[in-house]
């Protein structure tokens, strides 16, 4: 992968494939096992690190969970996060929630732990005095652009929310400062659909959001 | 636009030209003022709004920026962050941070504050008991959405985060839950390039980060 020395120019094809790739990405809960090819992961990762950071500060830290008993303590957590929110969840709902699959952690091939470094020393601060949650969203952009390349190679992601963030940090057995940002499951996906999952099982709707002029 | 009805398949030259569109983004501040072409905004919004969100929640709230008197306001504040920022920088880096050029506040045809509802209806609270902070993690991903779209178009975006978040509600009038994630520039750029423009000042070197396995 050789950059090229002029600017690429996208035409209205690419552009109106870059559409279908937002259109279809999908946060994916329903995996075969199979394993992702050979060296695709660290291709992903390759490219996730050309994200853009506050500072250029490249403040996330990725971690591959590959270990059965850590897997299951993952699993653990998040069914018991998972029963709490539903406990939580308005009666009218609660029944609907209850069948919902929020997570792949069952089957996913790879698992892939997303922290970030509060305070990094790359960057020298630059950026982030007023906004210091720049650093975090340096990382979930970092995330985002992991997703669409996985998208273009087959893969499915799906991001897990539904964690106590310090217990990941606790079974990642990560340094103290970092912070988890999500937790992502990767593999090849049992279905595809242009619709998001949430929209199909009845939960909610995408729709145009309000836009303000001032 | 109609969608596909059946899924895409993404080849290897799409794969590469996603590559090229990662790395050829950049965070822009040296901004053309001729205005963004007819009917591409209300495009780049209609494709962030296909950005993953939790819960389906859709939280990123888009105020475009037109008023002179509320630019004047923001870019006061900017000048305000900058000279904190510059107070704070050790005196080793006060000289290179005094000339690095860190927003088009001053030329950019189009400004895009963009908030979050940190508490929305939609999406009836689902992925976000355990991780509040999901909520804008999705505006987040709505705005880089935004971000390569504008690339594909010719259209650089530069994220300016010195600002302070309470202070750019307040001059974008917006509802007391709002919150700040970012403020955008938008416009043609002065130039191009396939390397940050902070390592071009020589403030900070991007580089692969470290990877763990657990």
């Amino acid at each position: 992968m050789t950059p090229p020395s002029t600017p690429p120019i996208f035409d209205t094809r690419f552009q109106d494939r870059l559409d279908d790739l937002f259109r279809w990405r999908r946060d994916v809960r329903r995996f075969r096992t199979d394993a992702l090819p050979a060296g695709l992961l660290d291709r992903l990762l390759t490219t996730a690190d050309t994200a853009p950071s506050v500072g250029l500060s490249q403040p996330w830290r990725f971690v591959t969970i590959d270990d059965p008993a850590r897997r299951a303590a993952v699993r653990a957590d998040f069914e018991a996060c998972n029963a709490a929110a539903l406990a939580a969840q308005a009666d009218a709902r609660a029944n609907r929630y209850a069948h919902l699959k929020l997570a792949g952690l069952d089957r996913a091939p790879c698992h892939l732990a997303v922290f970030v470094e509060p305070d990094p020393t790359q960057g020298h601060g630059l950026g982030r005095q007023t906004m210091p949650e720049s650093v975090s969203f340096s990382a979930v952009i970092a995330i985002h652009t992991l997703w669409l390349s996985a998208r273009t190679h087959g893969i499915g992601l799906g991001w897990v929310s539904i964690l106590d963030p310090d217990r990941i940090c606790t079974i990642a057995d990560v340094p103290d400062s970092w912070r988890l940002i999500g937790y992502l499951c990767l593999g090849y996906t049992e279905e595809e659909a242009i619709s998001p999952e949430l929209e199909r099982a009845g939960w909610e709707t995408r729709r145009p959001t309000p836009r303000l002029s001032r």
